[in-house]
């Protein structure tokens, strides 16, 4: 019988013909945790009488949801993620190196193919290199770290087909937005997302990121791709490796297929407080905003800030907006600056933050006021994400949200490209 | 009877002839308030009564301290800034804008012959272009908010003569270090710091802002001096006012005068937890450190930025250490990557915070663990100053904090410049 991306992965990983709702073991090639995760796995490993990780290659920490650290609580944490990552042996990613959902992937360490478990949300942002990524919990991590492996109830598979090329101001963000606005929160649960189409195909593998990351926020265990020259391209630049990209089979089982042409889709803003509270941005023009961020593991790539830039070259930020930009690695930063990047965005008035989550989860680098709204390229609008339960978080594109930048209001991007 | 700087300075702004420990009424040419001490300003002035300012052209309002916010309290706090600042159209320097002792200069508002309070302790920064600038508290900033004017005791005058010229590798804040640790902390309190001599004209502007920067750590009311061709040219950066040096007179009366020769200086370190606790850093090279703060407005300037990045330039700092550099102002965070130091500091392995105060107050960005040694640029190394009392706090030049960053240990930087 025919298999799916995520069947395969998950069969040669676990030594067995696996298909959707089998429960399997699998060894996991690559492990990673987070500021915000990593200290609790720390203490369940000790729990467990852990004494070595299976692998030291195969797992990294990476300081970045609160980095540097905002206060002696945090100080500590990060403490004792720098003495147990170098009593193990494992790579720590400290502070200004980036969000894990971009380090982890410049380190070469994941590719078609691969299986990824990550103590954070998000860590499906991988399945954009036909990785089978997915987020645990602190105590699974820590079995993980054990045992190098994980038992999985193998997911179903929604098909995404996205036919045609997205219009000009319109990108990955808007989108995956809308992907999620269709199917709701929880409209693929514990499926394996798999993107596939023209559309998909013309992205971009910054795009393509955006597109797996959001994954989870309409509840798939995974958002994946299959790899094609982007991918392997891409790949080249940080390991010598050979990959071999993992495709389904055409008689494949999927639990849901849904077509979908973008060619006329119009950028997307997701509203307060969910996620897929989603709507054309005309609907929203005009929304006064306080604060605009332009980073995260969703949208902090070097696509994402040369498309900012290109907005705001030339022009001022609105008097009553902030503007804040994280770039998610260390290396894009640097690109970004070759490149004039960064000192367009800070001559519009952009704040930039040191590579990381910035203010995403609400730990530092611009918590809002009350009653403040504010647009960014995160991945999630809950209420009190960002640190205020009282703030309004609108999610949009990193071209909408440098335009809204400009006018102090929520604006479609395409006011500002010619 | 002759006057020293200060006493003619106060004498111009009160309109009688003013001598030291007169009691005078001056008018003041700037004020200033960042974000901790604005918001209780704010509320003095409400409960003042107060409607307008004085003069909204002469004040300004800078988010410094905690900028982006790290959390619901200081956004609150922020928002009243912002308010308050909007309805009274004075100038507020938003997130990323930099440290109000670099903004305030830059906003070409002070210069020799003025009279500028601001309520921060370092306000003294400005003395370095022959203003009389001192800290206030908040409540008399919201008096002098609504009056425009300020109540003083004529400040005696204590003179530094500064002969000779500093070695390779030793800087400015290697002599004001070594002057604190000579006078102790309450040596000059409530004096004025006149610094004079020919290794003061040696000095750059920078080198000049550091010297006044930390009057304030030997108890002194202002740290001033002379303006030159200097001082000039760097005002004429920001203003086409023209200013002319008050100088002291031949027969003013010093309090006391100290005579120092600097040409056989070392490098100096003040030990946790007094800024008087100096030795050369012979005495404590070999201390591990875990933390290494570049900025402030102590040493967050472009020459502390470049000295530096010539150090670092090529190497990698050491594992066990975390840098954190702060640029001062958004316009030195500009100059610097256009210069490349910026990227020379990233590839060596910092952590780049937005331009303003950085970890040096211990709200956020850097806040260090238990029992952690930190190595800073910064004015203050009191228990506790950085967001933890279990942190020992070292403070020294940007050579010396960059060459520790290397080597993970206290380390003289004339081992790394060549």
């Amino acid at each position: 019988m025919g298999q799916t991306i995520i069947e395969k992965i998950l069969s040669s990983h676990s030594g067995q013909e696996a298909y959707a709702n089998d429960i399997v073991v699998a060894r996991v090639d690559f492990v990673m945790g987070q500021d915000g995760t990593s200290p609790l796995a720390i203490r369940a490993f000790q729990e467990m009488e852990g004494t070595r990780v299976f692998d030291p290659e195969r797992v990294a920490f990476v300081i970045d949801h609160s980095a540097p650290s905002p206060n002696e609580g945090v100080s500590a944490l990060h403490q004792l993620m720098r003495q147990f990552a170098r009593e193990k042996g494992i790579h720590l990613y400290d502070i200004g190196e980036g969000v894990c959902h971009q380090v982890v992937p410049e380190s070469g360490r994941v590719g078609p193919g691969t299986l990824v478990i990550g103590a954070d949300s998000h860590t499906c942002t991988y399945g954009a290199l036909n990785a089978f990524s997915t987020g645990v919990g602190s105590t699974d991590l820590a079995g993980a770290l054990i045992s190098g492996q994980m038992w999985f109830k193998v997911p179903e598979t929604f098909k995404f087909v996205c036919h045609g090329t997205l219009p000009r101001g319109v990108y990955a963000k808007d989108l995956i937005l809308y992907l999620i606005g269709d199917v709701t929160a929880d409209g693929a649960t514990y499926m394996a997302a798999e993107y596939t189409g023209e559309a998909i195909a013309n992205l971009s593998m910054d795009g393509r990121f955006t597109m797996a990351n959001m994954a989870i926020e309409m509840g798939a265990k995974a958002g994946i791709m299959e790899a094609d020259e982007k991918t392997f391209a891409w790949l080249a630049q940080f390991t010598r490796r050979q990959f071999i990209s993992v495709s389904s089979d055409p008689d494949a089982r999927y639990a849901q297929i849904k077509e979908y042409d973008v060619s006329n889709l119009e950028p997307q803003v997701a509203r307060p407080h969910r996620v897929d509270n989603v709507c054309p941005v005309a609907e929203v023009a005009g929304t006064p905003i306080q604060q605009a961020v332009i980073g995260t593991c969703t949208n902090g790539r070097l696509e994402d800030l040369r498309i900012a830039a290109q907005i705001l070259a030339g022009r001022r930020i609105h008097r009553d907006v902030r503007l804040i930009v994280a770039p998610a690695s260390k290396r894009i930063y640097l690109q970004a600056m070759q490149e004039g990047v960064i000192q367009t965005l800070v001559e519009s008035g952009a704040a930039i933050v040191t590579p990381g989550c910035g203010p995403c989860v609400g730990t530092h680098n611009g918590v809002p006021s009350d009653g403040e709204n504010v647009i960014s390229t995160a991945n999630r609008n809950f209420k009190g994400r960002m640190g205020n339960s009282k703030a309004f978080i609108y999610l949009a594109s990193p071209a909408t949200v440098a335009a809204s930048a400009l006018t102090g209001r929520i604006t479609d991007p395409r006011e500002f490209l010619c």
